[in-house]
Order: structure tokens, then C-alpha cells, then sequence
């Protein structure tokens, strides 16, 4: 069962379209207005057809992903009690199949397809863990999955997409370049696209993931995740409100990417072209599914510096012995940045994933 | 319940004094040497009076020590089962309080003591992670605790010492110096002096991780722990001897300090002075209560080089996701090694600790 929004039909040119008819030759020409009318009314019903997963879509996700995602665990640490005063419970989706939590929207997308349309396979266009993700998930349905990245993706991503039995097709480091050559792929493959984010059915996915924090954890206040194209905020929003509407839902984002941050103050989705942030997988911005969610149901958006972050992941790193990538150490970075805000709460961490570069470790300024 | 080894009797110098007996004035000089006789004899009483812990002294130190350990969890990494050929079964005491197994340990011995003992404190010369353990318990219960270590070791260990409650005492870097200053330490505090592993208090804690491994994993062939002084394979043998015999153990150790791998071969304990390996917590030598647990119960001991075991650390780190320090990869490294032996296993590996310096890893040369 899903919601649909109210349909906005936008009536480009009707004005011009009465005042024009004058004459009979003008017939063919209102013939002819008639119909590019109709399809963009039909193209603005698409647009704005957006499904909106509810939390039975969630509860189907979650039977239906089970065999291939983890339960990850839940960790605490005394020491980040005591420094933020606040009592954090990290959901480590770093230990997740594939290294994060898009596992679990990948899988929910590759497992809800038909047989039919499974045949075609999927893809996506993405350098970072959707790629690797939704590879994993096609590999487990042996289905076949296409990626579009950058030539100039580093090759240990390259390489582990392949090692999941994803097939990769190059484009230059490029928007255009990424579209043209990913409208070819869905093209002469007919494969079924999985956005990273806007799409209800990763949506539903992400969303397993506060599920099982909220019945491994009870009486959390808040839950607080990092935010870029908003796909693990908006899965929180939809457990969280659905389960128990009292719990907070937090978003940090990177100073450098702040998009999220600026959009939800004025109201509207504002989207940078290419921010710069080591916080990788924070660099997309909100699109209309998940503007729904942020925009209805996010408490607040908090920031962090570069450096703010790194100390944060170190901190992570060094004292819950779990590698976490950089996105992930957002929430916590906010935290400590917000002391008032967070003290006395009992406070969901996401923390969303573990796949970093060792050779590149941004404390270490000389390393390699 | 313990039991006690048979006690050896030396009669030091016997010979000599039944042929001394030719006058009267010999007779003192005989009531003297009776008494270096019985003097000796009660020395190599003690000495040989090795208290081995018994499974039931494990039941009572699992229930001492609940309150102040984490039960940590089990992780599985598909890559690295396919990698092997075996099922491994990785026991997460990365994840442990203080940062390693040795908080069960320490805090088994900590919480033992009577009040009045407890009143004078603990203390142990150590710069590795039972100083950390050893500090952590005491703090729990409120007691002091005395750590002598080198002046030279790093600042971070000293903080983190510091961090929960410990006083250090420093010393010279060198054995001489570290057993005087901690005489004196002994001596002037009374403090319960709580030795690194060649304690029974100590290996019936340690034994409790591979208790509680063996309720978390059914079915397992064998356990594979690093070795160094022997405290974990000496509660992990004692652990399967009593649930299950038929659970072997291995031992791993870097090729750098292979004493024990060298002492296993002999038959008796050969032990390197100050051996260099990156597998800090694998230098000390075994000593007569592990050499027991070794000696009897350990199926084979295994090395790898100093190569092999940064390899191994970086597979588990950029595979699994979770810190470990450089004496947790040994026993990785070693099943990579040796495939035609775990081939096939159902394998617990024990990941001893987590505690790493993060700006100086041994994949990266050049470092800070």
C-alpha cells in the first residue's frame, strides 16, 4: 500500500492557446497545441506521481531483505558518554553487507522486481557504496547490474564493484557525460534504474535500519544519521513517525555540503553543483521524495567543519575500535559541536558506513 | 575448587652432611644445614606450589566479572571464509572494555580479593594492555593501582593509564631497573601484586571469552588465540578440555618472537630476551602455569612473519571493518599460511585487542 500525492498539472501556454484562435487554419494549429498540452500534462503527472513508501512498505522490506542483510549491532561507549553527556547507541551499519546501509535499500529494490523485469537486470550511476551495493544485491539475485562511474573513480571501488560482478561503464567525470551514457545503458539494456535515494523502494530499505535500532534499543529520545541525498533520514523519518512520532529526528551534514542545511531553513530544495568535503558520500543533494521526508519530519539539520569531522571519525575509530568513513562521523562531530542540545538524551547514532581508503587516512597528512 | 601439582622435593647438599658427621663440634654445623635443608625445601615448595584454575573457578569468575565486561560479539566476513575455505568465527575482543581481553583478567582478579586486601591495592609492571585492564578494574572497584613502566614508553599508554585512575611509577628501560622500582612498589604499599598472565585468577578470566565463544558458536572444530606469555590459550584450553575435548587449539605467533612455537617443539620452555615484533603484545615468554596449558592441550603453534601479519591486519581491518592491533592479525596470518590444515573448519579466531597507535600503521611507511 502506498500513499500518492495530489497531482499539480501546469497548463503551459493555455493563454496563448485561446487567444490564437482566429481563423480556421488555426484548427490544425489548436490540434496541435492540443496534444503538446497533454503531454506535459502527462510529464508533470510523472514528476509529481511520486510514491511515497509507507511503513507497511518497511515492514514488507524487512521480510523480504532479511536473508541478505545483516542485524547489525548496536555499540556504546562510556568514554563518548561522558564527553557528550549524552547516552549514544551507534547502529553500525559499517558492518553491513557491502560496508553500509545501502545494502538494505539496494536489496529491497533488486528483490521487489518481477521476474520479468529482473531479467533485465539493473543499474545505477554511482562511484560510491549504492555502486557497490546494489551490485552485491543484483550478485544475490544473479541478476545483471550495470554501473556508470567516472573514469577516474579509484580503482579499489572499481575493483570491488567487479567483485560483487557488477559491469562497469566508464564516462568522463562529468554530469553530462554521466547522464548521456547511463540514457544509453537503460536504453540498450532495458535494465531497471535504481536511484540511489529518490526512489520508495530504497527508501522502504533504509528504513529497516532505525526499525531494528528501535527494537534493539528502547526509549530513545532522538536518532540522529548524516544527510546528503537523503535517503537514510528520510527511511529514519518514516519508521520513526510511524512508530513512536515522539522520538526526534536529526540530520548532520557537512559544513562544505551544507545544501541540506540551507534548504531546510528556507523551505525549498537548494542543491550545490559538486561540493568539495571528505564526508564522500554527503555530496548529492535532496530531491523531491526525500524533501518530502526532510521537510516534514527532521528536527533540525546541524553542520560540521573538515576538521571537525576527521577529529570525530579518530575519535570513533580510536575508541570504539570500528572503522567508520568519514560521512559517518558527521552526527558525532554535531553532537559534540551542540552539547546543549543532545545532553541528558538517550540518542541513535547512525552510523552508515565503513568503506574508506587506508592509504588515505585524513589525519595523516603524508600517508602512502 | 583448585587443584595442586605434585609438590618436588630438592635435598640440597644431602651427601655432604652425612659425611660430616665424624665429631661432636659437627653438630651445630648439622642443626645448621637442617635448616638450610628445610629452608630449601619450603622454597621449592612455593615455588612449585603452581594453583591451577579449574573450570569451576571459570564459572565463578564469569559471574564475578559480568557486571564490569562486555559480552562482545561474533563476526563472520563472507571474503574472508572464501578466502580460507574455512568458516571463521571472529570473537571481538577489540570490542572489549579497555580495548582487550585482558579486562577479563584483570577484573577476575580485582574483584577476588577480601576487602582488607583489596584495601592496599593492585599493582603489576606492564606497558601493554594489562596496565590498561588492570587500571580499568581497579577503578571499577575503587581501589588503587600501581603500574610501573618504562619512562620511555609512549605518552598515549601513560595517559590512557592515568585516564582510569592509575598511578605509574616510571622506570629505566631495562629488566634490572623494572624489577627493583617494582620491589620497592610492592614492598612500600602491600599492594596484591597481579602478574600479566602466569596467575590463576588471570587465566580463569581470560577463560571466560572462549566460554562464552563456545555459547555464541556451535559446532566448532577448533579455536585459534596469539600467544605470547600464554594467558588466552591458556583459558581457551582450559575452556574446551571441560566442554569439549575435541575442540583443538591453536596458537599463533609472529616468527619474530617464536619462542613458544620453539618451546612447543622442545618440551620445555625456552624464552627469547626482548624479541622486536610488531606484535607488541606477543614479546613475553611463557611461564609455568601457561607452559602447563600449552605443554598439555595445544594441538600445534604456528608463526608468521612480520609481513605477513600487516597483511593480515589490513585484510580484517578494510574487510570486516573493525580496528585491531598487530597481535590479533597472527592468527589470520597463519591460517592464510597454512590453508591445508583449517581448510573446511568451523574456526573460532580470537582477535585479542584493538589498541593501536592511528598515527603510526604499519602500512604506511611514512607515517605521522
Amino acid at each position: 500500500m502506498s500513499d500518492r500525492v495530489p497531482v499539480k498539472l501546469k497548463l503551459r501556454g493555455s493563454l496563448w492557446l485561446f487567444s490564437s484562435l482566429n481563423n480556421l487554419n488555426s484548427i490544425f494549429c489548436v490540434f496541435l497545441h492540443l496534444l503538446i498540452v497533454l503531454g506535459d500534462i502527462i510529464l508533470t503527472i510523472q514528476k509529481n506521481n511520486m510514491i511515497i513508501p509507507t511503513y507497511n512498505d518497511v515492514l514488507i522490506a524487512h521480510k523480504r531483505i532479511k536473508p541478505y542483510i545483516h542485524q547489525t549491532p548496536v555499540l556504546t561507549s562510556r568514554f563518548l558518554n561522558d564527553l557528550t553527556g549524552a547516552e549514544l547507541f551507534f547502529k553500525c551499519e559499517n558492518l553491513q553487507r557491502a560496508g553500509a546501509f545501502k545494502a538494505r535499500g539496494a536489496s529491497n529494490a533488486v528483490f521487489s522486481l518481477t521476474e520479468k523485469e529482473a531479467f533485465s537486470g539493473v543499474a545505477t550511476h554511482s562511484s560510491g557504496n549504492h555502486a557497490l551495493s546494489l551490485s552485491y544485491a543484483a550478485g544475490q539475485r544473479g541478476i545483471p547490474v550495470t554501473v556508470v562511474m567516472p573514469y577516474t573513480s579509484p580503482q579499489a571501488k572499481k575493483d570491488a564493484v567487479r567483485g560483487y560482478g557488477g559491469t562497469i561503464i566508464e564516462c568522463e567525470p562529468s554530469a553530462s557525460s554521466r547522464e548521456s551514457v547511463f540514457a544509453d545503458v537503460l536504453a540498450n539494456s532495458g535494465a531497471d534504474f535504481v536511484h540511489p535515494y529518490n526512489d520508495p523502494r530504497v527508501i522502504a530499505g533504509q528504513a529497516t535500519c532505525s526499525k531494528e535500532l528501535l527494537s534493539q534499543v528502547t526509549g530513545l529520545d532522538a536518532i540522529i544519521a548524516p544527510i546528503g541525498g537523503g535517503g537514510m533520514i528520510s527511511g529514519t523519518c518514516l519508521t520513526t513517525s510511524n512508530i513512536n512520532p515522539k522520538i526526534k529526528v536529526y540530520a548532520a551534514a557537512p559544513l562544505n555540503a551544507d545544501d541540506t542545511a540551507r534548504s531546510f531553513r528556507a523551505g525549498y530544495i537548494i542543491s550545490d553543483d559538486a561540493p568539495e568535503t571528505i564526508a564522500d558520500g554527503l555530496k548529492m543533494p535532496l530531491r523531491d521524495l526525500t524533501w518530502h521526508f526532510v521537510s516534514n519530519h527532521v528536527e533540525n539539520v546541524f553542520t560540521a567543519t573538515e576538521d571537525e569531522i576527521t577529529n570525530a571519525m579518530k575519535l570513533i575509530w580510536s575508541r570504539m575500535k570500528i572503522l567508520i568513513e568519514p560521512s559517518s562521523a558527521v552526527p558525532l562531530a554535531t553532537i559534540l559541536k551542540n552539547p546543549d542540545v543532545f545532553r541528558g538524551m538517550r540518542l541513535g547514532v547512525i552510523i552508515t558506513g565503513g568503506n574508506v581508503d587506508l592509504n588515505k587516512l585524513p589525519w595523516l597528512k603524508n600517508s602512502e
